[in-house]
């Protein structure tokens, strides 16, 4: 994320942090340039617009630690990160509540260009109250109908990405003079419930056309949205067994849809603390904590699980808490039967976010990761950091070549696009089973551009 | 422009243009150090959101010539050409009708921080019908109105660049551990006509706060506009005569606004093309001719002037032609007296768009600068193609050189942000009189963030 404190909560403090040079263009094309050193598929970037202000009923908890806040718009540095690397992806999340698909649809169009096929989109149909309130609603807009908005928001974008341009339509011909060829392009004369888009794409066919499609909703509809259109799906779960139950259902459910069981490929959020053996991580884990700060990570929490925890004694001991939700979330982030109390969870949850957090040297996290693929069913990991850019770097330097030596990463990049690198298929362009691949030769043989033009005058 | 064919129709098809490589990033980075070798001030992207479709009815014309359709985003390689450069800054062209405040000074403030405050913006009040049509609205906003919109946004985007966060707000303190001082930042509680902002801007103040201004109307609504915000504004006259008419028109309306003469530099818009002598840019000017396009000529001035040029007669003369605005139009495009048909037209003036196009050496060139200074009272020049990168490489190798020479162009960058180098003014941010300096102390004293939170326990 483009922002200090992204799931961890202090830690910008420590000493090595780079985190507070998320302003720095050098920052960014350093990360992208080391997660390319360690075959990372993907930089991710996460976005809110908006602040955390449950907590205390205010910002000033997540000022105070820059929990989140201020947060930069994630397409800023894409480019300066692509011009430094080859093969890497960049997710980009992006709201279909706020920006027009005609402008999101060229946006996203543009950086797919740009980085020759290397862009993801996350598809965000959920916001926070405060985002909705700045730009002009009084309140999100309603769970379920976000989903409807966000169905005809990617029928729009994949009419504009797929169908519009016809494969071949852009000639580039400087002998003949002519760089597109009109009649292979077709208004969409798009008319929803939400949207009317009667023209066509103002960008010419990208790469991928359609950019990966990223989705991380946990809910039912975001999980029907999911299964239907995502390509990637970033889950939440506190065990491989309780992985196990969410993947099975999202599998099945994409199986539902239409679509190939490794048409979605799943990526559990961990953070990992890691080092040369398990008590050099151990002890790292702890000097991170002696960063960690309350104030931060209850802003953080605040704002994910809407419950302000302000009220709560420090010193109580878990069980003393009186609020049920409260005291079940708090259960919830270290449930492992020890004794706690609220300043306890709350210093140890400071790094982490709402996910796992392993420590250990290179074979016990490499154990651990083979756990999560093996029974809990997942594809891959969505990593946090701890600290910028230490967590990158060791897991680079300590858990890739264990994971290595097992076979289960990459030691080089596949050729091709985003979409080739993930999900191993040629071309590039979206699966048959894939929603925008019904549009792909859609308007072949309708109304193009060429059809509308009236007579002229030769001048030849 | 982030397009093929801007100003110039057809030379894309010349042997040694780039212009069909505006997809790709090394373009881009090659352009921008290029400019910064002759010591540009600005590179200013150019953009529409919508296509050209008055000629014939259609944007068959427009398609076929690639006359600034395919059209990518503006800001999309700003990050990867200010990664590549120390100096030049980047004006983005982003309209007040399509995106929400809110998030627009987001995504300029990003790149204002990215680029250690280089970013000057482009403000674009109208738009093509087209445009209007595929966001929705059936028709622009009426031509008033949407300066009244213009107005209220500029008040919004101002409020949060630099109202919300006070100098000193962001402390960055790993001591004590804190980032952001919440007692330093307020809400802007913004509630207009058009938009309502209650929040504070998202992002902490960059460089510049405000990017430098830029405006481009020459209606009286537009140029009222520019005389009240604009640092920077683009013109368009056929001679140094009509310049100095329009230039002290501007220059009074901007003392009316309460503003130094020096507060606003205005650009005029020129093609130059240049060679080691007159001869010889005279052969370039014939060569480049030789791949211009009536179509795509046709297709650009049908969308500026409004008027489909589509029945005429390509081998009429000029006083033959009987629609009187089409004559006129056509006839104020060469004024110069001499006999022409309208295919003679169409062809010399697919290069220049708009503006006045010159051509000789050096010294021919330095001769015609000076006069559009010293007697149009244009600060500079707004420099478009003819033939991308040729024409600019011309100008740096062949006119600069004559421009230093004469002490009429800078030789090196002064130190600072793009408002420093270009007003000369110590600081960076907006001046006194600058309606955006209005904000800058505005909310110190009101209710911050930190009035706003409740009891919370010790966790100290």
């Amino acid at each position: 994320m483009s922002c200090v404190g992204h799931q961890a909560a202090g830690t910008w403090r420590h000493p090595s942090s780079q985190a507070s040079r998320y302003n720095d263009l050098e920052y960014w094309t350093q990360l992208a340039m080391e997660l390319e050193r360690g075959c990372f598929d993907t930089l991710f970037i996460a976005d809110v617009v908006g602040v955390y202000d449950v907590y205390r009923g205010s910002a000033e908890g997540a000022l105070h630690d820059a929990a989140q806040v201020p947060v930069n718009d994630p397409f800023g540095a894409i480019s300066a990160m692509a011009a430094v690397t080859q093969h890497v992806g960049f997710g980009i999340t992006a709201a279909v509540t706020f920006e027009h698909p005609y402008l999101l649809a060229r946006r996203l169009s543009t950086l797919d260009h740009l980085t020759k096929g290397r862009v993801a989109w996350n598809v965000v149909s959920s916001y926070l109250d405060s985002a909705a309130r700045n730009i002009g609603m009084e309140k999100q807009i309603a769970h379920d109908a976000r989903y409807d908005l966000a169905e005809e928001y990617m029928e729009v974008v994949y009419k504009l990405w797929e169908g519009s341009w016809e494969e071949g339509a852009v000639l580039r011909d400087k002998e003949r003079g002519v760089f597109t060829d009109a009649s292979k392009v077709h208004p969409i004369k798009h008319e929803g419930q939400y949207f009317k888009v009667p023209g066509f794409h103002l960008t010419e066919p990208s790469p991928q056309r359609t950019p990966v499609i990223f989705q991380a909703g946990a809910s039912t509809a975001g999980r029907a949205f999911a299964a239907r259109h995502a390509e990637s799906m970033f889950i939440l779960a506190t065990s491989p067994e309780s992985a196990r139950a969410l993947t099975d259902t999202i599998r099945a459910e994409v199986a539902a849809a239409g679509r190939e069981p490794d048409a979605l490929k799943i990526f559990t959020l961990l953070t990992i603390i890691t080092g040369p053996d398990d008590e050099a991580a151990r002890r790292k884990h702890e000097e991170y904590l002696s960063y960690a700060s309350p104030t931060g990570m209850l802003a953080l929490y605040g704002g994910w699980t809407g419950l302000d925890f302000a009220s709560l004694d420090p010193d109580a001991p878990l069980e003393a808490v009186e609020n049920d939700s409260l005291r079940t979330t708090l259960e919830s982030l270290v449930a492992d039967g020890q004794q706690w109390t609220v300043r306890e969870v709350i210093r140890q949850r400071s790094i982490g976010g709402l996910g796992p957090v392993l420590v250990g040297g290179p074979q016990t996290i490499a154990d651990a990761l083979e756990r999560w693929v093996d029974e809990g069913g997942v594809d891959g990991f969505n990593l946090a950091y701890a600290v910028t850019p230490a967590s990158t770097t060791d897991f680079i330097d300590f858990v890739v070549p264990e994971l290595r030596q097992r076979g289960r990463v990459q030691t080089a990049y596949r050729p091709g696009t985003l979409r080739e690198k993930l999900l191993g298929d040629a071309g590039g362009q979206t699966r048959a089973s894939h929603p925008a691949s019904h549009w792909r030769q859609h308007y072949v043989g309708q109304e193009s551009v060429a059809d509308a033009s009236g007579p002229a005058a030769s001048w030849a």
